[in-house]
């Protein structure tokens, strides 16, 4: 694989898995690219909500807005330039603050393939 | 591994290692603490320039300035949340715009491990 530059804008979005609510993940490298990891961005409507259980190491690094992740280690809010690391084997909720809030999320190993 | 949130302001910066020039980065998970993946803060000064054999899967996301990245691939200019994947075996040439940069990265495997 090459060295490959990604933006917000080149993501196709789309809801994610098991839920019903304003959110969205596009990912831009994945099973279908090669290489270990999957790459994206993540979009969150404002106060939405996202119940999971973690399968894969996930992080979650805040680009716009706030949100709040709870868990048994308790609730963690992050905003601009903020790291949330989901470890495999976690329960998560994240709750979007009233302005939403944008991610980019780097996964080991892929996602859509765990959860699936 | 619980669920933790990190900040820049939490990061210990230490030179990037085999390089002299303004470039630090800052480990916020790494071998220490059990889990696949690295995650932690990349700081370059202005005009800082890095060159680097990418022994692991490296994905570095923007969060403040502007950087050019220069691999085989050809130049990718990034800014505040764009995302540069370099996969293993890439050679890269990273140059910070006048303002500077700061990144968030995550790698799999460890880096610090891969490059000592």
């Amino acid at each position: 694989m090459k060295v490959t530059k990604f933006t917000m804008a080149e993501a196709a979005f789309e809801r994610s898995p098991g839920q019903d609510g304003d959110i969205f993940t596009g990912n831009l490298a994945d099973e279908r690219h090669g290489g270990p990891i999957t790459v994206g961005y993540g979009r969150y409507g404002p106060d939405s909500r996202l119940e999971a259980d973690i399968v894969v190491d996930d992080v979650m690094i805040v680009l716009e807005g706030r949100l709040t992740v709870t868990s048994e280690a308790g609730d963690h809010t992050a905003g601009p330039g903020d790291i949330v690391y989901m470890p495999k084997g976690n329960s998560v909720t994240i709750l979007a603050h009233a302005e939403g809030a944008v991610t980019a999320y780097v996964t080991y190993p892929h996602w859509r393939v765990a959860v699936s």
